[in-house]
């Protein structure tokens, strides 16, 4: 029996990126599904799940993406609403990649240092930060959350939107109004994240290299890169005795992650690929 | 040469349902196309014919689907008329699932009780009724339809707008006025199946429970299912000399049914699945 | 790893010919995207060129495709921008089939007569005609385009946008003003090409058969076709000295150099299937 993925995908184009890393994790068909939202998905779930019945199920598996986050949980949220009895397959969130690439980096950089009870802390309230912020506190780090420094910012970058999220979350949210008060800000936590826009240089090297801090990681790959210093293909580079993580050494392992988590969504039927199920396989498989 | 299914699909998205069946038949390649119309469907269809030649089209076979039966025999009726000469490949109707479902039905009752010369009754004047209705004439069944009684539907679903589509497909309609006017009109129907609308009761125990009738089927799965005093998995378990029919013991032969279709339009280019056709492969494999 | 090609298509729906094509030349999976333009297609792009990595990129391919040709110029040269460094697939634009069309078409006649510092007429400036100048051009023929003659085309299908288009490519542009004075005007050239609308005879076989003239190409399949005299099936069949070349005849081996095409681009990584690269492929294969 062929295993098949269903892309519930929340744009108008479902996912190549998504669609290629399944045909590369030994799924046999991928069934994409654009603008996928609450209202519409009832007829695409239920389509999938009764054809096979409850034993053939284990072959379907859902992947929820998109690059929508909030959009992305909704549907994930109203589609196991669907799932029931027997009939329940296996279901992953990754919404714009953002589930696997916080996985993979909290899991590399819990290897490099200690984090518990130590203190570290995310620049950046967007979708990676918070899941980054969440992994960390797993870890039984003490987080920070930080918005970007207004002057490193062009136009309306703030993300302040995603504050009250963050602050739901239970975290608290610094809002720093200078670089210089980011510097300040960060003194003392063992690894800084900076999570942030694309293109934009949002800390700078004296952020980092100070006392306390022992790794620091950028999730931004576009020129110019997030962190002044920090390489993309950094990984885990020592300077001035910080560990330094650059996106694109993150995104190899991040793909390891994502492959392994497709996978294992059909080896187990009903498994549930939420941010908590990524981070398991993440520090499994690194 | 692989095995394409072109999938004519009349929905913003093109049935998951149908996608898998037809991976679970041995079909190599699923091309789903999404809301189809007599209007835009020249480009698929001829796209699809030429490409591989009269004998490659051996090997590519269309499917109409989607949940509006109507616009799918539309659909059904426009792509034949694109098929010329040598250029005829396989094309079979099941919209919704109706043409399988009425036929995998009329086949499991056709077995256990004699159909010809006597009486039966087809609750609903929908899609998969009118299609019921049909079979059953061609059993040499004298058929008559009903609506549904207005005391047990919540809100408008009386389908009123099929009456006509029945009325001049030949059949009798009968409006009962109540449940009590439903249970008269039934006696003496060798037969009695309900084909009403998703999680509504439409036929009391009293109406199957009588003198006369031999078996009971019921179509609705979703709870509260449509008969009264049948569960949804009764695979012709008798009771008080009925023979109950319920939704899911439909479903099972339906798919058996369905896989047969798809696999029979690959071994025969030409092949027409429609009601009639799937009426006999419900008959050899049932 | 699977060979995965993506389809960058113009239309509502992308093109079944081209997927279906795709897969009858080894490839495992079409992913097909509808209604792509240089507006939405970054994410589709990229998404499709990061997950491999530069090597694993050697399995996907980028087709652009659809019915209207200039908007897959726009979306062929806007998909090569977003490549860099060694993030370069190989990429094939074929909308409406209009490329390997005028090359397969091009490719037999220059088997057949002497083009080089020879005249060479092609009726029509859309798409086709304009590929096929071009590709004649190439081979050191002198050529001459002709608008189809006004008492032939029934209502607008004068297609006179196209003069502009084929003027800035430097080509001379006739517009005669009747079939009388298109057969004067095509005395003397070697061979003549007839890429006129469907449906419309453009061309008498008074055209053709006179003093010069060694070879009619008639690219129009549907009834009646563009070229009095000139069956479908024609495969250089020889009358009057004139060797006549079918639509059909045209289509066989177009699908030959489609599908090398296809392969070819799996073959090395990088290679741009464009006007000339296609013409290389149909000159080796046919």
């Amino acid at each position: 029996m062929k295993k098949i993925l269903i892309q519930l995908d929340t744009d108008p184009h479902p996912s190549s990126f998504d669609a290629i890393t399944a045909y590369d994790s030994q799924v046999d068909v991928v069934l994409g599904f654009a603008e996928v939202s609450p209202e519409n998905l009832d007829g695409i779930v239920q389509g999938a799940i009764f054809p096979r019945g409850p034993d053939g199920l284990a072959n379907t598996a859902f992947w929820v993406g998109g690059s929508k986050v909030r959009d992305g949980e909704a549907v994930f949220e109203a589609a196991q609403k669907l799932f029931f009895g027997p009939f329940k397959p296996s279901i992953m969130l990754d919404s714009d990649g953002s589930n696997t690439t916080a996985a993979a980096a909290v899991a590399l950089v819990r290897r490099a240092v200690k984090l518990k009870d130590n203190g570290a802390a995310v620049i950046g309230v967007g979708p990676v930060g918070l899941r980054t912020a969440e992994l960390l506190r797993r870890e039984g780090t003490e987080v920070t959350m930080l918005t970007f420094p207004p002057d490193t910012m062009k136009g309306s970058h703030r993300r302040a939107s995603g504050i009250p999220v963050a602050e739901e979350a239970g975290f608290k949210v610094v809002e720093p109004e200078s670089s210089d008060a980011l510097d300040a800000a960060l003194a003392g936590h063992v690894a800084v994240f900076a999570a942030g826009p694309a293109g934009t240089q949002i800390l700078r090297r004296s952020g980092w290299a100070q006392e306390g801090v022992r790794v620091v990681v950028d999730y931004s790959a576009a020129e110019p890169v997030g962190v002044e210093g920090v390489d993309r293909t950094d990984d885990l580079e020592e300077e001035d005795d910080v560990l330094k993580l650059g996106a694109l050494a993150v995104g190899a392992p991040k793909m390891k992650v994502q492959k392994r988590c497709v996978q294992r969504m059909f080896e187990e039927k009903g498994t549930v690929m939420n941010l908590e199920g990524i981070y398991d396989v993440a520090l499994e498989v690194l």
